[in-house]
Order: structure tokens, then C-alpha cells, then sequence
């Protein structure tokens, strides 16, 4: 798993320098700033890494994939910025996020900016043909569409108790698991893999992003508290809708898990009765086995690939999306 | 000039039309509403006409380009709807804006989701080539970059009354005049133009766009009330920096034009004194010329292209510029 970190580590070198390179013409200087601020903050990458290394796994040579990879880790942050402001959250990547620095206005400006800059950057790739940029650049379209469908079902997923499992697999299919599936499919066009191959690679994005975020909603309740960096059972606080939540409310007739999720002022007592009740009606498990099919099935379908230490990091990514603790 | 406005309204048709299918699988509902919302509001759709009647004038088929018009049309909605947001404008087209009925987070939503579907809508056209496609994204999501460089740097120029001409003429060319340029341009890429051609169509709207721009500036000030629909000097009111307004100051000596620029709370006999002063030092003339010589040289332009009646009617449009009242 640490190698997983150091591999993504690694390619985010590349990856951070093209994105300086590319935003530092951005005029007036503030909003250059807010734009490039994100980017440098140590994310993960791992969406940028995912086309880089797709695009090695498919027998390209990733340097001509770097300007897509670099232009969707852009769109991600975009969102991540504009996500902040809707969500009034005043932190991100352990800095105050864009808004608190520079304002609604300036954050709103610095996400279109990146938006339209990530767009420019796939298209005018050199290295790649009109036809690869296009498809590229069609993919990650389609993604954008999806990241605003699924934020504007997240929010209407607020004081709804009656969410349904397909509702929710669609939400954060859209919200996380699209950008994702664009990012390992962007990586195999770039790569010049046939059709057949980039059509797996986006279904291979697809069930690591699916997983991905189901692991989430686990590890709010399963992981160790103090590795996670937050209480166990915040999301159950915030009376927020998991796939665990969904489950727990079909199963539970007591409508005990209901109240606990309606009510604003939950003690740690109520939480933990929440925990219990999940737990005895198998919610917890059954994400947990939701996820790791996705990684199954998501390494099933890195088969259609040759051999290779890329192919192999792929498998990896699998793993570590299930094995990672926080 | 009715016959512009004829003209205008004959292709508005055809693109709202578009529009509305491209957008009507947008969902949750409240996000698709809200993204259709002002594209349906009787704009005056001159961008995408534009582009449109370009590609006719270079000897294309203008049904070819009529998604990557819609799609300027989408671009250009968006950074209305965000604009609005950042300067808190209630009415947009005669009616609420869209933060206004949908609150700012379905607001900033919404022009993203245009945002996306616009750049999906270009590459994913299906009777011209790749590399068409490709140039006319590029040209869209370069004007796209420019267009919040612009808003930047018009919301940096409020409090300030320093700003130069120069500066000016940035800020109305990467605000207003980039996506008129791009339309153009977009039309003459997709009418099969070459590239000597297709930079005269960029230039041409370069130049009409400016002219527009200015055109709005001397309007505030030699406008008919009744026919503008607003009190004449409302700019000088709110002591916006108008091309007049850096202009005069550069040649009040008396400082009587700053005291009022600077002053929020100015009676009409100010506002008419300032206009006194912008007369007399020629200011105001001096924009009507500036926008004058803007449209001629945009005719000029216009004389690589072979005589027809879509010629004409892009030097109608030129002339219509100067001759509107509102």
C-alpha cells in the first residue's frame, strides 16, 4: 500500500509542473493565484497517476498522455473548489479552501478558470492526433456534465430520509466515479488502445470509483479514529444518506435508526446505538462486500491488458482503494 | 437596423431549438430548469448568429455549425448566470436571475453544467471533422480562459479610478469582445474557411465586439432614457470606469470629475456637471469615434470574403452596432 503512495507520489512530480507551468500566464495576479493554489497542495493525484498509468498499460508512452492527465487533476480541483463554496466547508488539503482565502467571488472565477484551462490543455495536446484529443476531450465533457448531476443529487439528498440504493449508487456514480472512469479512459485513447480496451479502462475506473467512495461511508464507521482524523460515526451526526445508512433504514423496524439520523443533537450514546443497529443488520458487511466486489470485479477487467509493471500498479490501485485506512 | 434584429431572430429559432434538446436530459430536474432557464429568455442570440451566418459568408452549410453555435450561446449564459452571482444583479432578460430563483449553489451549478455541455456539444459534432472540431474548441475554451480574466480584472477596477485606457481595453476585450471573436472565428472553422480567412473572421468580431462594448459606454451618456430603459449617467453614478470616464479624468485638471466619480451618493445636477465636463473635454466624442473606427476597420475585414448575402448581412451587423439606441 505504501508502495501505491510512492508510485502516485511519483508521478504527481510531472504532474504538479505542468499544471504551474500552464496556469502561471493567468492574469490579474489574484486570480492566477487562486487558480495554481489547490493544485500545490498535496493532493493525491490519484486521477492525474490513473491516466498516466493506463496510458503505460496500454503499450503508450505517458509523457504524450500528460497534458490530459494534468487537465483532469484541473477539473477535479474546479470542483473541489466550487463543491467548498456550496458546502460552505472552510478547509481543504489542511489549508483554508479558495473562498475563505480570496472570497466567493474570486473562488467562483478560479474554478471556472481552471475549468476552461483544462479543456485548452487536452485539446491542444501536440503530441497526440485530433481524433485521440477529441475522444479525450469528449470523455472528460461527459464527466463534467455527470460531477454537476451528481453535486446537484447530493444536495437534494439533504432532509431526504427516503433515499433509494439505485439513487445513491447513481449519485456518487456521478459525483466521484465519473471523473474517475474519464481519467483511466482519457489515459487509454492517449495511449492508443483499440475501442475494446478503452472501454474497459473506463469500466475499470468506474468500479474503483464506485468502491472507492463506498469505502468511505465504511471507514466513517469501521476505521480507527484516530488514523481516520475524524469521529467514527460523523456521517451518522450529520444525518448524512451512505449506502450503509440506506441499507440500515430498509432493515431496521424499530425506526430507532431513523430518529438518531433525524435528530440534529445526537450524543455519542445515540451514535453508538446507531453503530450497533447497522452492524446487527448487516449494513456495515454488506457495503464492505459491495466494495470489495467492485475491486474484484475492477481487476477482472484489467485481464484484456498484457502483463506489465503498469497493469500490475493498476491491480494495486485496486487494492489499496480497500486497504487504505483513512 | 430592423432587419438586423430580423435577421437575429430568423436564426434564434433554429438555436434555441438546439439548445433545448442538448439540454433537456440534464437532471435532477431543479438543475436542468435552472440550466435552461435563460437560454429560453428571449436573448438576443448574436454570438451564435453569428457564428452562423460566418460560416455561410466563407461558403459553408450553417446547419453544420449549429452546435458549436448553440454552444456559444451555452458559454455565454454561463458566465451571465456566474456574473450574476458575483455582482449580486437580481434581474437578468426581464426576469430573476437565476440565483435569484434557485438560490447561488444550483446557480454556480447550473453555469457549470452549461459549461460542460457546451464544450460536449462542439466535439461531439458530427458532420464536421476532427481537426474542425478541435480548432473550434480550442478557439471556445481560449475566450472561455479570457472571459474570467476579464471579470477578474473588471472587479479589480472597482474602487479604483487610476485605471488606464489601456487597461481598459483589455478588460472589455477579454470580458465581451473574446467570445464575440471566438463565434466568429468558430463559424469560419466550421464553414471550412482558411486560416487567412478564419483569423479575418476572429478579427472581425474582435473589432465589433469592442465597438459594442464602448458603444454600451457612450449609450449611458447620449442615450434617449426612455428608449435606454435607465437613468442616462448611471455608470458615473456608481463611479464605474468607462472608457469616457478614464478618458475625461485623464483631462479634468479640476479634479471636479473624480470628486464626483468617487462620491456614492451624487444628485442628478452632479451626474449632469460630470457629463458637462465629459462633453466639453471631448470624452464622449472621443468613445463614438473610437467605436466608429472600430466598425470601420471590422468592414474593412470583411472584403476578403467573396460578395453575398451573408457578407451583407455582417456588415449590417457591423453598422447595427453603432446605430442601436439601447
Amino acid at each position: 500500500m505504501s508502495d501505491v503512495k510512492e508510485v502516485l507520489g511519483n508521478y504527481s512530480v510531472d504532474i504538479i509542473k505542468t499544471i504551474k507551468e500552464d496556469l502561471s500566464v493567468i492574469t490579474p495576479e489574484n486570480l492566477g493565484e487562486a487558480s495554481i493554489y489547490l493544485t500545490q497542495a498535496g493532493g493525491k493525484m490519484l486521477r492525474p497517476a490513473l491516466a498516466l498509468i493506463v496510458s503505460e498499460a496500454v503499450g503508450g508512452n505517458s509523457k504524450l498522455a500528460l497534458k490530459t492527465a494534468a487537465a483532469i487533476e484541473l477539473i477535479h480541483t474546479f470542483s473541489l473548489i466550487h463543491d467548498d463554496i456550496m458546502d460552505d466547508d472552510d478547509m481543504r488539503r489542511g489549508m483554508p479552501s479558495v473562498h475563505k482565502v480570496w472570497g466567493e467571488d474570486v473562488a467562483i472565477l478560479a474554478g471556472d478558470t481552471l475549468f476552461s484551462k483544462a479543456f485548452e490543455m487536452i485539446i491542444t495536446s501536440k503530441d497526440t492526433t485530433s481524433e485521440q484529443n477529441n475522444n479525450a476531450l469528449a470523455t472528460v465533457a461527459d464527466a463534467c456534465v455527470k460531477i454537476c448531476e451528481g453535486q446537484a443529487l447530493d444536495m437534494g439528498f439533504e432532509q431526504r430520509f427516503d433515499v433509494s440504493e439505485d439513487e445513491y449508487m447513481e449519485m456518487i456514480f456521478k459525483k466521484t466515479g465519473a471523473l474517475i472512469a474519464a481519467a483511466t479512459k482519457a489515459g487509454a485513447i492517449m495511449g492508443g488502445a483499440s475501442d475494446e480496451v478503452i472501454d474497459a479502462m473506463y469500466e475499470y475506473g468506474r468500479l474503483i470509483g464506485l468502491a472507492f467512495q463506498i469505502q468511505d461511508d465504511y471507514l466513517d464507521l469501521a476505521a480507527d479514529e484516530e488514523t481516520l482524523g475524524k469521529p467514527i460515526g460523523s456521517d451518522i451526526g450529520k444525518g448524512k444518506m451512505t449506502i450503509i445508512a440506506i441499507r440500515g433504514l430498509a432493515s431496521d423496524d424499530s425506526g430507532r435508526l431513523l430518529e438518531i439520523l433525524k435528530d440534529d443533537e445526537n450524543s455519542q450514546s445515540d451514535i453508538d446505538e446507531a453503530i450497533e443497529i447497522l452492524k446487527e443488520c448487516g449494513a456495515i458487511e454488506y457495503a464492505h462486500n459491495l466494495a470489495l466486489e467492485s475491486v474484484q470485479k475492477a481487476k477482472q477487467v484489467l485481464e484484456i491488458l498484457p502483463d506489465s509493471s503498469s497493469k500490475q500498479t493498476l491491480v494495486d490501485i485496486a487494492d489499496f482503494v480497500l486497504e487504505r485506512k483513512a
